[in-house]
């Protein structure tokens, strides 16, 4: 997604923010964003090899720290600008964020989001005051509408990333972490345009130069890793990780990455999955995919972290409830707690019964049955059985398996047989 | 479940917890325990329309407040008492914080516990140091057989809520609360055997003499709402609020609840799925039943609660994966977002083909299908197709409903459809 060009910094004059921008940020958004935990968490730890840090940035009342820029962005806004009125385009965490803290100030807002974006979101966004423009099938198509709604009526563009309000707000974080734990030795920090590395990162560093920054990537949208190392990954699928799926990097948050950060890790999807699962289990804590890149990061590569102090942003916590519970229930898989199974069984009365109480008796609780007549490998009196079961765990799984066996019914293990996918 | 004799207080010597030992608790579990935080829950407050204060207990780093009794009894032993050990009987939270505060100061800790109890909460308190004795089919049989092992050994009983120590332990809950938000008017406290609410009464209603208490217990095991009712309801059956599920009340606890809590309100099962769910999906946290019981307790009578501020304490976060996911994929049903139906249809090839390339077009995510020839109520060359789709809400899934109708298929909604239970 690209910034409108009223965005842009002019040619030639770099906004450079500083620590006095991100202290100034920090009075302004006082009282009106949450200063969230900073707690640690002894279950990573373990998990991990490090001494693991969580800032809980999910419990902001829109669930992500993207409050923290948008409410120093509407805030620097002059009279004038602010009976306008501001704009932004986002289907996710700016478009609540740049909602919820325009009605607080009584500031008129219009989010533009594709036709595509999921109903709940739409709704969750009008909710918190905003008008909500439906158009363009894509991102890009979405953002050439808002531009043009906003040169039409004259309104403030709200940039989720490339702006130094913006940059300044989301740094606040970092701050607060510091000032908690100030022998954190390293920031984990996802990116999706830049604008939260690159506010930490600047907070970070001038508070504690020692501090290393680490950013994290999905490895289907590497564009500042691209920007970084010069190279051209392509950008683009479906991520578990949309609030970082940003095809370019911004104009201002690329040279704060240049200068501060010391690494770009870049996670796949049954890393975001796996640590998105973590935080659920291991923490009580509901992470995006985004929100859990940070942990990724530190699966992917855990020598790199090994007994060093490492803060983790649990950036935001806005995942859709079925994508969750099917994480969930395919975590269980992985572990043998839902096990599926096919059992070749004579086709006559009683038999299903009879199965049933075995697996009972074994201490399985059966979750799905499909019974089948009309396999060619078996004879022409015998059916297939599907049956999808809990278990307490792998060794359980193999001792009603071995069981089962044992009685005649030839079973056999399947892959991705639960109910839920 | 019953205490064991030797933890009971003397007769006629009743030993009364006062603000000074939750105060001397509170210095014992300083850095051992977590000071976890205390946040405004705005889309609490929404739903409630109250002004809600979330505890989140859940964060402990067994995911559970026991951790400040368990923490403040084992502190208060002697030399000689820590040499000899300590044991518990629990299937749950109390297991795990008796372990972890007991490995901390080197007291060697025996954990009984049913053997029907799921394996990952043996293994979670093997791996944190205790040994897990496994005995008796029901709590009661393992509480006997807990106390035949302490008294053969010679072992200290660390008693879930019926001692001094624990009911002061649990009572920092409150202080750090109202060090907070003061001005807080209401703590809505789960209650098991009564220790927390016990604890926390005193503590509050001492630091300040005006705030109501109010009590939760689940339907199914209404015990103390009995003693103070001098009634006789039935305690017993499956809860989702296994953590609340006690059928005596509390020696030490019941007087306390008569003489400082106003109300114990009892919460049916539907009620604390829905609070589970909503600390999910509108505060990103997890909470077990018991954990949610509280706010289960403001969505049974919200008019009790109306403008008023509320206390809520998230006092658990252990909850099954599995049932979690479950409970997830229900509420998505009871919204329409995962909607299932049967249509009728000519038997011919290529039918499913035109049926999901309809339900493609018409915006619904397809999560099964069942197709069945054997019903008799359709023509020979007729069948039956079951399909679970994922819609964008419930105006979506009538429009979907409406537009297989004008097809043809005749579509009749199913319930409880949803490939998950």
């Amino acid at each position: 997604m690209q910034p409108p060009p009223s965005s842009r910094p002019p040619q030639g004059t770099p906004v450079k923010v500083t620590l006095a921008d991100i202290e100034a940020a920090r009075r302004t958004i006082a009282g009106h964003v949450l200063r969230t935990p900073l707690l640690a968490a002894p279950p990573l730890s373990a998990l991990t090899g490090a001494d693991v840090y969580v800032k809980y940035e999910n419990l902001q009342v829109t669930n992500s720290f993207k409050e923290r820029g948008a409410c120093v962005k509407l805030a620097a806004l002059g009279r004038d600008e602010r009976r306008r009125g501001v704009i932004a385009m986002s289907a996710g965490n700016h478009a609540q964020a740049v909602a919820y803290h325009a009605r607080r100030l009584a500031i008129p807002a219009t989010i533009v989001m594709p036709v595509t974006t999921p109903f709940v979101k739409v709704k969750a966004t009008e909710a918190l005051g905003a008008t909500v423009v439906l158009c363009g099938e894509t991102l890009t198509q979405a953002q050439a509408r808002a531009e043009a709604i906003a040169a039409e009526r004259d309104l403030v563009w709200v940039h989720p990333y490339d702006d130094p309000h913006v940059i300044a707000g989301q740094g606040t974080i970092a701050l607060e972490m510091l000032e908690e734990v100030p022998d954190l030795e390293v920031l984990i920090v996802p990116i999706g345009g830049g604008g939260l590395i690159a506010g930490n990162a600047i907070a970070a560093r001038a508070a504690k130069p020692s501090i290393e920054i680490i950013g994290v990537e999905c490895t289907l949208y590497p564009s500042m890793w691209n920007a970084i190392h010069g190279a051209n990954r392509p950008c683009g699928g479906a991520t578990l990780a949309e609030g970082i799926a940003v095809s370019t990097a911004g104009a201002l948050t690329l040279p704060v990455v240049r200068e501060l950060v010391s690494d770009i890790i870049l996670v796949d999807e049954p890393l975001i999955e796996r640590a998105v699962n973590a935080f659920l289990t291991l923490q009580k804590a509901i992470a995006e995919g985004a929100g859990a890149a940070s942990l990724a990061a530190m699966l992917a590569v855990p020598e790199r972290f090994a007994d060093r102090k490492v803060g983790l942003l649990l950036c935001g916590g806005n995942i859709d409830p079925r994508i969750l519970a099917s994480i969930m229930v395919r975590e269980l898989e992985r572990e043998d707690r839902i096990v599926s199974f096919r059992l070749t069984i004579p086709d006559r009365p009683g038999i299903l019964g009879q199965i049933a109480s075995r697996l009972g008796e074994l201490g399985a609780n059966i979750l799905g049955v499909d019974h089948h007549r009309l396999f060619l490998d078996v004879p022409a009196k015998g059916a297939k059985l599907d049956v999808t079961v809990e278990t307490r765990d792998g060794a359980h799984a193999e001792e009603i398996l071995r069981a089962l066996k044992g009685d005649g019914y030839q079973p056999v293990r399947m892959e991705g047989g639960a109910a839920l996918e």
